[in-house]
């Protein structure tokens, strides 16, 4: 059994949709935090960056093993059950690189734009405008790459779709041209959000 | 051969440490860019998101393969030649964890926090507060992973500390408060910048 420590938040739907999308069973234990609420004592003592989510997998070599970052918890997982990673070489290098596009690239960028615009509140010109161009580049990366690939490694579901779609579907929308320009992520995205495993995820963690 | 694109930022550097920790033969292909000049549409065919560094490997099962994507580029020269990568199943997550704790929590932080501080030059109180209180966070739990542990997985150097490693070195010395407050970072410091090809993979990639 796998104790899956779940915020509402894009990473929290990523692991949601993974665990969903492997046949892993869990155990959701449901965190609700208030913006800037620091987490608790006990939390870091799991997860000592304080960061969600977490995963505790209790059946690993009859170990108890701990894993945290939402991409380490995809390598984790896909590692141990040997699905969502693609066997081409190829596939499988596009699997790491794409996941990582998102993961070190886009979502912190969002990230740091939904702070600035809609939490710092100060004049941010500047800022602002580096932080979109650097979102726009990103998102139009991503459009080529779909108009040539049916999903993001390749010709195949991998697990690097599931930690993009989440942040994709959701924070692109607060952008000021939303997805607009986005012809093939907007086709992707329609693709997957029809797809069990991810209508699951997405509806587990809207709590 | 492998060539490797490089530009000499901390992210150049933690791929050339790495091609010199797993012995692998490279072509060095040194970029000088302008801050904020745009990447060449030559590069871009390469990689579609316009980052460095990149590599090219023309040595993988008679094909060539690119990679992009820092993270992305460790994974798979670790999994090509099955070193740095700890084999005990602890040490390998824990290796998964410190590497994307660095390049998706702490390295676009500490990149926002170069424009807004050294670039944008607007009045950015609450902001700059945010991005360094972040950047504490992150360095809190490093320094204290690193006060039990010699290396970030373990008691065995791994791919993690390669992709910790220039930032740390780096970019820290330009905070408020430098690294006066993380000792056991310091400590790692020392050990890994006094070894061989940490010493030369900074070298190569000053220019």
């Amino acid at each position: 059994m796998i104790d899956f420590y779940c915020v509402p938040t894009s990473n929290g739907q990523k692991i949601a949709i993974l665990l969903n999308e492997l046949g892993l069973e869990f155990n959701l234990i449901k965190v609700k935090r208030l913006a800037g609420e620091p987490p608790s004592d006990e939390y870091l003592k799991i997860n000592p960056v304080g960061k969600y989510p977490s995963i505790i997998d209790f059946d690993c070599e009859n170990k108890k093993i701990i894993i945290f970052e939402t991409q380490a918890i995809a390598q984790y997982l896909t590692e141990k059950t040997q699905l969502l990673l693609p066997n081409k070489i190829e596939e499988r290098v596009n699997s790491h690189i794409w996941a990582n596009v998102i993961s070190a690239g886009l979502t912190p960028l969002l990230g740091s734009q939904y702070f600035i615009e809609f939490r710092a509140k100060t004049n941010l010109g500047e800022i602002n405008y580096w932080i979109l161009s650097e979102i726009k580049r990103y998102l139009k990366a991503i459009d080529e790459r779909l108009e040539k690939n049916i999903y993001l490694a390749g010709d195949t579901i991998s697990y690097c779709d599931v930690m993009a779609f989440p942040i994709m579907f959701g924070s692109i929308k607060r952008l000021p041209d939303s997805l607009n320009n986005y012809n093939h992520i907007s086709r992707w995205i329609d693709v997957l959000k029809n797809r069990d495993s991810f209508r699951r995820g997405l509806e587990i963690t809207n709590f």
